[in-house]
């Protein structure tokens, strides 16, 4: 199975502007980008970066305190990147269109990924069917595109419509059913999920490492769970 | 297998307010507390109600067009009831005190449940252990008990509380990853994911059913899925 992970290299994590800076927001990107890589390579897949512009991932693996290289590769040159100026939907229906084969789109700030959901993904959906792990918002965080007609459209509540594609042409759906995957990291309020499940499997999180040194931690005010940030 | 289903029968969903009146707090949560209870069912459990005031489940289960017994079940007279007025902790504390054997708490806002979901979560778990399928925000939306010294605290964080009191009391703690049951409709922005999955695997949804005839509909605004009520 080829396993895409689409990238947006120049203009990363726009909404978490309140809270870190614009080269903060190109770390914590990295950061996720590289535990998706990492979990994706465990589960004996070498990712495909579908990058916006060219990308050095020797850079993305730099991490303070943690392995440069994702378990299972020999280097982080062995994954290739493929680099698409287009926008996401754009560059990915091009990746659909000229590959033979089954294809995942893993999507980059998937920042609690962990093997075992992305084998659950990959083992899902018919032969000739769409396999879709949604986001909240109706989002599609990440899928498996068997069907040769198929082709994405990520613009609005995807999963909807994503649905009504794969009905319209007589693909199968399933949907697979992950907390994990259905975890974007878009917003401040996601910074919380990486910080209570990040890196809670027996592998370590680079984006929780990176949150921590920049010094955010959990705080619970009124019953409820936010992020502050007590350093810069 | 005790499964245990909590219900704040007086307080229902006060932080939807902003968008249903008290009277459809109450029927929105009589139909999410159903579609739980019939998901339960659907797994060959038969759960308890742990109800903050007595409670009748016929009136529960009566929804226009729907089924008004859960399937597997003769009559919703074969779910007891408990009433314990005390706040959840203290309730579910004093349940667990006095069982003998397994339990598990299943929160009755869960409206994505599905039988297939909670078998997971009740498959989950070593032999002395806890699983918890955490919702957002560190949430603990649904768990199993099988350590007969583990006490819940659902104050704040309570996943990351229930982790430490696991680790403290030497329980094997598993988290289970699952979207459904992480997903608890406790404010308007939740109401989206009942519209866009509840009712999608075969089964039916009360609460989906509820919202539409309450006027609810998706809509897309630049890019994100909101829900709309068109109607009163």
């Amino acid at each position: 199975m080829h396993v895409v992970v689409p990238f947006a290299a120049n203009t990363p994590k726009t909404r978490l502007s309140d809270v870190v800076s614009p080269t903060e927001r190109t770390t914590l990107a990295r950061a996720m980008l590289a535990d998706v890589l990492s979990a994706v390579a465990s589960t004996g897949h070498v990712p495909t970066v579908l990058s916006t512009a060219p990308l050095a991932l020797e850079n993305v693996f730099s991490c303070d305190n943690l392995p440069t290289t994702p378990p299972e590769l020999e280097s982080p040159r062995e994954i290739p990147v493929t680099v698409d100026d287009r926008p996401l939907t754009a560059a990915v229906n091009a990746y659909l269109e000229a590959a033979t084969g089954p294809v995942a789109i893993v999507m980059a700030d998937l920042a609690l990924a962990t093997p075992a959901a992305l084998s659950m993904l990959f083992d899902a959906g018919a032969a000739d069917g769409v396999a879709i792990a949604p986001g909240r918002g109706g989002g599609t965080n990440a899928l498996v595109v068997r069907h040769p007609d198929f082709r994405v459209d990520y613009h609005g509540s995807s999963y909807v419509d994503h649905r009504e594609h794969a009905a319209e042409i007589g693909a199968p759906l399933e949907s697979v059913d992950s907390f994990r995957l259905g975890t974007d990291v878009d917003e401040p309020a996601d910074l919380v999920e990486v910080l209570i499940h990040g890196g809670r499997d027996g592998t370590q999180s680079r984006t929780a490492t990176q949150l921590r040194e920049l010094g955010f931690e959990l705080e619970t005010t009124d019953g409820r769970v936010t992020v502050v940030r007590t350093e810069s």
